[in-house]
Order: C-alpha cells, then structure tokens, then sequence
C-alpha cells in the first residue's frame, strides 16, 4: 500500500528552484507550489499553539497550512489514486460521453490531457493553461483524481473487442428507481480532496480540459467527515448516524489485492492493477428512518448506532455471532439485518471496498431532503463482488424501505500511469 | 470580541460527570462531549506527528480530534455567533414560513426550542430528543447557529408595531432575477461548522424542532476553505479565484460595532446588540468570466488575483490609488473597476461585513455550473451599506455582467441571547 501512502508534499525544501509554465509565454514564473513550501514551513513552525492563535483571530485571518493542506497523492503510482486514498472531506463525481465525431484518437488526447492535469493538480501545481486560481495559496490537500471507461465508451472508440466482459451492464435490482440521465457514461472522473475549493478547481480544470471531445453527461458533489473532526477510533458514518463501512476489507489483509485490483497478468491486458467502480447514488429516506427509535434503527442495520459494534456484543470490529438467540429464542441480529446480509463470509467470500460520499442537495418540497449516500464499491470483478451482495439485499434486507438506488454506473478503472505515461494508454494505443 | 472567541473545549475537564440527558427514559449517559473530552486529550498528546502517522494509515483510520473539531463557539454571547465567527468549511441556509395557524405563540415556543437545540449542538451535546447521531463522535467543529426574522414575520405573530423600517424590502435593481421561492422568509436560520456531516447534523435537528409550527421555505448548501488548507496570509477566494472581501471592516477598527451592529440603545429595543443580514444567491456565469485572460479579469475588480493588491500597487492592503495613470493617461483603476466602486470612502462610509459561503449545485444542461457564491453581507442599517452599495454597482459595475442575482433575503437578527434567555425572547415576549 506504499504507493498510495499521503504525507506532507516536502518537495519545494529540495527543488526551491523557479519553475517555468510551459502555458506561460511571459517565461519563468513562481509555482503554487514553490509559494505553499515556504509558507507551509512557517505554518509548521507556528505548531498547534498556531493554530489555535489563528483561529481565534479577527475574521478571515490565515490559518496555518497543517497537513490537512499539505498532505499529497501521488499520481503515477501502481494503482490509480482515489481507490485506497483516506476519505477525503470533499468529492466530485462526474460522467462524461465522447461528443458526436470523437472517437479514438481524440478519447486518447483527451486522457493524456486529463493525466496532466490530474499529476499537476495533484502535486499542489496551477494547471497548463489558463489557471482559474481557485487553488491558489492551497496545499495539495490530499486532491485525487480518478479516471473510469463506461460500457458504451468501447464501442464510440472502435475498441470492442477490449470491452472487459466484467462491463456488462448490471442486472436490474427490484429496488432500483434509476434515472438513465444520471446513470452511466463514457468516461467517468473521480474527484476527492479535503479542501472544496482544491476540489472544485480541480473539477472546472478537467471540465474545461474536456474541450470540443466530451460533454458532461452527469455531475455530483459529496462529503465525508472533516479530518481533524473527530478522534474516534472508527469508520466513517453516513447520513442515517450509522457506523458505515466497518466490514471493509483493509490492505493489510491476505487477500486484499485479490479482492479488488486485476491482477498484473489478469485480463484484458490493459486492465492490469484496476478495478471495477460500481457507483450508485442512494438516496435515504430519512424522515421515514429517522421515525424509528434508535433501537429499531439497529435491528434494521444489526449493528449499535453508538459504536458499530453488533448486536450481539463487543466493539465495532467484533465478528457478529449470527447465532444467538435472545431470552425468546429470537435471533439477536434478525434474519433480514442488513448487517448480517452484507457479510463476506455469507456471499462466498464477496468483497468490495467501499468508499462513498454523502450527498446532500437541498431539500425537495415540503423540506423533504434530497440526501443520502454516493456509494461507490471497488472490486476485481462485479460479477462476484457488488452483483451477488445486491442480488441478496434485493431480496431481504430490512434496509431497503428506507432507501433507494436513483442512478447507477460501472466503470473500468485501469491501473495507475507509469511514469511519461496517461492513464488508459494501454488501452487506447494497444 | 472575545465573546466570539473560539478555542478547544476544556470542560469535559472540569466536568468530568455524566450528564443526564433529559431526553431519555433510561437515566444518565455518557455525553457526547465527555467522550470527546477523552478521545480529544488522546489526539493531542500524540501531537503533530499523530496526525501525520494517523493520516497515512489504512483507508477510514482514525485522525486525532485537532482544534479543527475542538474549537467551539459559544451561543451566549452579546452577538449572535455567526456574524464575526471566522468562516467556515461548510454552510446552510435554511428560511422557513410559519405555518397556517401558527403566531406569536407557536414562534416564540419554536425560538425556545430551536436556542437550546443550537446552545446544545455547539457545545457538542446531541440534540434533548431523537439524535439522530449524524455528529457523534466528532466536536463542535466551530459549529454556530444564527436566528434571524423576515419582514413577513411580523405580520403573521401581530407584532407589526415592532417591525424595524430596516426590514422594509430592498428595492429592485435592474440586474436582479430573483426567484420569489428562494427569496425572503419569515424566519432565517443559518448554520456553519467545519465538519460537513457536524453541519448537516444541525440542519435537520433545526428542522425538526420547527415540528407543526413552520415549514421549509428555501435551503442552499455553501462551502469556504478548509482550516488547514492554506497558509497564506490573505482573505478567502471565491470561486472566480479571486481575493473576497479584502476590504471587510474589522472587528479592531474604531467604528466596527458602530457599522455591522445595532447599538444596545438602539431601536426598535428588541435588536439591540443585534445586525441585519442581506443574503443574496449570486450565480457566477464562470464560462463567461474564465473566457477572459487574467490580465482582463483583474482590470474588472481592480485588483490582482494573485495576491488582491490594488493594480496600482502594494500588498492586499495597501491603499488603491484612484487617480494613478498609465503612460497614455488612462486610470490604472478602470472607473468601473468593481473594487473602485465598492470602496467604502467612496460610498459615504457604507460598510459591509461580508460573510459569504461558496456554492456549487452541480451542472445545468451543457455543463454550465450552477455555482457563485451565497453572499452574506451585516450591517447595523441596510439603507446604510447594502442599498446603497448595490444602487452604484448596479448603474456601472464592470462585475455585473458575469454574475446573476437569483435570490434575495433580509432578516433582522437579534443580539445573542443571555444565560436563561431565547434568541427573540425580547421581542416575542415584550
């Protein structure tokens, strides 16, 4: 996991040197980058009794550059960055297809372009041309950016006979109420930093990079907790004030890389290091959920609200004892718990890796929130990682009255560029 | 100012006893605070480097509590929290109409709930009834509550005798297209932390408590930079990149109260110590405005994007020369310069304090961001600083044409409320 390890960016100590904008013709000019180094050492120094004194400062007064600004994704790395990354505060998704004319060649420009922005973008840099310096004066805040082919990208680009067979379209789940509008696409980006205004810099900067080759199909914004906002020694929640993601695979397991990259060797060749991104916007029903007592919220999830730990004892990382039976003879976690459903060990060793958003887009009529989760599960193979495990919520999870699938997509997501390299290269100039 | 002040909470400290949480039948918990009393003093004895190691490890681990999520802001002070709190990561704005058959009664009972849910919320305590447990687990993360009252308010609660002349509409202005349903209101609320899922939190504990007594009217989502994110000596950016609100008043100026509040005699009684709020959704037309080069942008502000120094030279704060010339005799500043025409000595001393968030709803059809900035400006007298501010800019402002006002409220917000005492309590029960 090496490769996807963050830390603060201490490359302007040991490059101070001026670097040239190649989008510039008015020559050398101080990179972001060069300016957030000597700032950011200053900051450093300040150490926590800083930031404290800056924040209680009068209005707007700076605040020191911590490692919430300083930490940096590396770019070329072995698998793309924004799969194992920590959440991040802030996330854009967006899908784009090819404009009507643009195929191969131009999805291949396209790529290299987005890869450039996303290794500048990334390392604290403005982008080429035409910087919109909404970043400015940010770190690197821990951006990533993350590129996906859709099913239908293959045959615009006369490249079906690369189409992994793992794109075929999802079967349909009873639950679903997909909007075709906000579902799927050619290509698909993933953006993640814990800064909204680096995020948003970086989301404009692609967009604008799309050019005359791609139009956007479909656009959404998320969030996570802010790091720094709690010391918990526990996985995210979401919107519903559960524990989220406790059975998440973690790297350090056997069987990690197993579960949710292609192998080095696997097939198609170009898909080496990926893996698969199943995205679902879901929406919560929360006025209905948050009806329930607390009580009954856990019978429907099986888990403690407080701690994520299961029903049936110990601490969130507790292995669920699906046995047990309560005075009555009742099983402690029920038969329908989403919890119980969702479990490896019950699916034939199913796993994704599970890394969402929450999503909140204003209230509908009659204050109704248009809130929820933008999950998006990472996996080596869809067929054996998120269709099984929605094939078996589709038909019994207690959770599935309080929420509800609007859009869908599937994407491959190659492995990480090699140095000099783009993103899907082996791909689109095999 | 130092009844604005934040800083880490200590009392878990000094209170280490359990509370009673008055909104359960099963007796004494453990609070949410006295559990971030614990973790929190954990995270700050790992100190700086705890952040590093706990940032670089698995997906989802934990970070330690920093001042980020430890800062907390006090609800009992003499100005509401909100006004000169610094900004924010994350916002909402929330106006509700007080429902049919609701007065004075059902608003003065709904004040009440709505001050101990927000007193409780920013000291890190879950709501009395129903947590939803959205923020557990985190600290206050700066969050803060602000109550404001809308001209239609005091038809609806027979007050109209204690309506200020201050809440009397803001008259048209030709670049104005605003939408009536996401305008006015009879009751503001705005709310602002540093943790997104800490704000959400406090969004729809608000809401429910409005229970019967009102509804939704209108809600939008805002963001700032992340604490943390920048080091850089300088005021925010907005999402055209440029430096905003550099000319903000100062909470250290001479005649700061004097402008942005009213004064404890002040009239009508019940705002005393209170401030008016213009809230405007403003639409940025980024694809028009990215169009032009950056040299084109900074002669419509005034000033530089790089570093918001006047044109005419110096840092961000030093002084605009508006008489300086070219060599060829034309003003460095253009007359229609947006800085030129919203200085404050060129206005009669009008004077704003701006406090806005950035927003960002996505895309509309074709990829045109539907995104500006949710412009916040205090005043003690809008007929001092906004109207009058908005009336110049509306005749010549270079600005006007790549921004679109969509949406406009005015709220009277009362000073803060004493130990014992409601936001409102003055006027609902004078």
């Amino acid at each position: 996991m090496t490769d996807q390890q963050t830390g603060p960016d201490t490359s302007p100590a040991t490059s101070p040197a001026p670097v040239t904008d190649p989008g510039s013709a008015s020559g050398p000019a101080l990179s972001r980058r060069r300016l957030l180094g000597t700032a950011g050492a200053t900051g450093l120094v300040l150490g926590g009794a800083g930031v404290a004194a800056g924040y209680t400062a009068a209005p707007a007064a700076a605040t020191p550059l911590t490692s919430l600004g300083a930490d940096r994704a590396m770019f070329h790395v072995k698998h793309q960055p924004g799969i194992t990354t920590p959440l991040q505060a802030r996330g854009h998704l967006i899908a784009f297809d090819l404009a009507a004319g643009a195929g191969r060649k131009e999805a291949a420009a396209l790529l290299r372009r987005w890869s450039d922005t996303a290794e500048r973008l990334m390392a604290g840099e403005p982008a080429a041309h035409d910087d919109t310096d909404v970043a400015r004066d940010a770190g690197p805040s821990s951006l990533t950016v993350t590129f996906g082919f859709g099913h239908s990208f293959f045959a615009r680009t006369g490249l079906e006979k690369q189409r992994p067979v793992a794109l075929d379209p999802l079967p349909d789940f009873s639950s679903d109420h997909l909007d075709k509008n906000r579902s799927n696409g050619d290509l698909w980006v993933q953006i993640g930093a814990n800064d909204a205004l680096v995020a948003f810099h970086a989301l404009r900067a692609l967009q604008k990079e799309a050019g005359s080759a791609a139009r956007v199909r479909w656009q959404m914004n998320g969030f996570n907790r802010t790091p720094g906002a709690t010391s918990h020694p526990m996985t995210a929640r979401n919107l519903m004030g559960q524990v989220d993601g406790t059975r998440n695979p973690k790297p350090s397991d056997d069987d990690f890389d197993k579960r949710i990259f292609v192998p080095a060797s696997g097939e198609p060749a170009w898909m080496a290091n990926g893996s698969y991104a199943v995205v679902r916007r879901i929406r919560m029903l929360l006025d209905d959920w948050e009806k329930l007592s607390a009580h009954a919220q856990e019978h429907v999830i099986g888990r403690r609200k407080a701690d994520g730990a299961p029903l049936t004892g110990g601490g969130e990382t507790t292995a669920m004892d699906l046995e047990k039976t309560d005075a009555d003879g009742n099983l402690v976690v029920p038969l329908n718990a989403h919890a119980r459903i969702t479990r490896p060990d019950q699916n034939g060793g199913a796993a994704i890796l599970r890394r969402p958003f929450s999503f909140h887009d204003g209230f509908d009529g009659d204050g109704v929130p248009d809130a929820g989760l933008l999950f998006i599960a990472w996996q080596a193979d869809p067929l054996r990682g998120f269709v099984p495990l929605q094939r078996k919520l589709d038909r019994g999870d207690a959770l599935s009255q309080f929420i509800r699938h609007e859009a869908s997509g599937l994407f491959a997501v190659p492995g990480g560029a090699a140095k000099g390299e783009y993103v899907g290269q082996r791909l689109l100039e095999a």
